[in-house]
């Protein structure tokens, strides 16, 4: 059973970290569906979200795998309904004056935000859990996508207490 | 000078391309600063935003080096006025009883939305412009920020039409 995952690896802000990560994944043969990464509110630390495919035993091997890397601090998988995932989606779309109030309203359906307007052209800022901003692709498409641009997602624990303290480490 | 630069790269979702891509810059002595990546419209195709740092000779060099990568459709980099970046975060803080409505005219105040509630915690996303996102992470950090995830950037330019049209090729 191939099952997606969401892994978050806090990493030392060391040169190549993100090299050396990639390139485990890349030489295992393990797949990155979407990957973010940014500092955290210490500036030597910075979080990876990655989100892989394949089975439960594929992904004990990336996390033991993950923890042999120098600059790996921690790793944890985010799974079933313990966290809080979003994503951010930037969507440039067709919108003729005919078609503007129709996608208007799709915008407040999904809290979304127009982000630019040109005559012909709207840009929207759509956010939240994946499959919402999944849905709201779909929608848009049939007005004619011009350019998307998509975070990847990014995720915390919906616990008690910071993820960070029962992260696997070495 | 060295200035900060967002570089959008269209690539092929062929197996290890972000460990190549990651792999260039880190073996050039070039800094990532954030980086996301997920699929565009096709399927077949990602969007990659990258988060750099350099002067202008150094982006001219990552440019041409990226569009050596076989996997690598093409480069733009995103300056100035023309483009729309944003990002998403999620910050988990304490939040005590007392302390609840300050926060919640802070989220208020910059359209943040609340991602989960326990009783002396919130989860707040909040997206935007990362100037706008640092600011908030900054006005929050004095309730005491337990957990932070940040998406990295991603943007799109705001001129008529796509950019992917307009990007650097071999």
């Amino acid at each position: 059973m191939s099952d997606v995952h969401t892994i978050s690896v806090l990493v030392e802000n060391k040169f190549g970290a993100l090299a050396r990560i990639a390139g485990l994944f890349s030489g295992r043969g393990y797949n990155i569906e979407s990957l973010t990464v940014n500092r955290t509110e210490d500036p030597n630390i910075s979080r990876m979200t990655i989100v892989t495919t394949g089975d439960d035993a594929i992904l004990d091997q990336i996390e033991k795998q993950l923890l042999k890397l120098v600059d790996v601090i921690g790793v944890t998988e985010l799974n079933g309904e313990t966290f809080i995932e979003r994503e951010l989606v930037l969507v440039k779309i067709k919108a003729t004056h005919e078609k503007r109030p129709e996608i208007l309203s799709l915008v407040e359906i999904f809290d979304a935000k127009i982000a630019n307007v040109q005559p012909e052209e709207l840009a929207i800022e759509v956010s939240g859990h994946s499959k919402k901003v999944e849905n709201f692709i779909k929608l848009v498409a049939e007005y004619g996508i011009i350019e998307i641009a998509r975070t990847g997602r990014t995720a915390i624990s919906s616990e008690c207490g910071s993820t960070d303290k029962r992260m696997k480490t070495l």
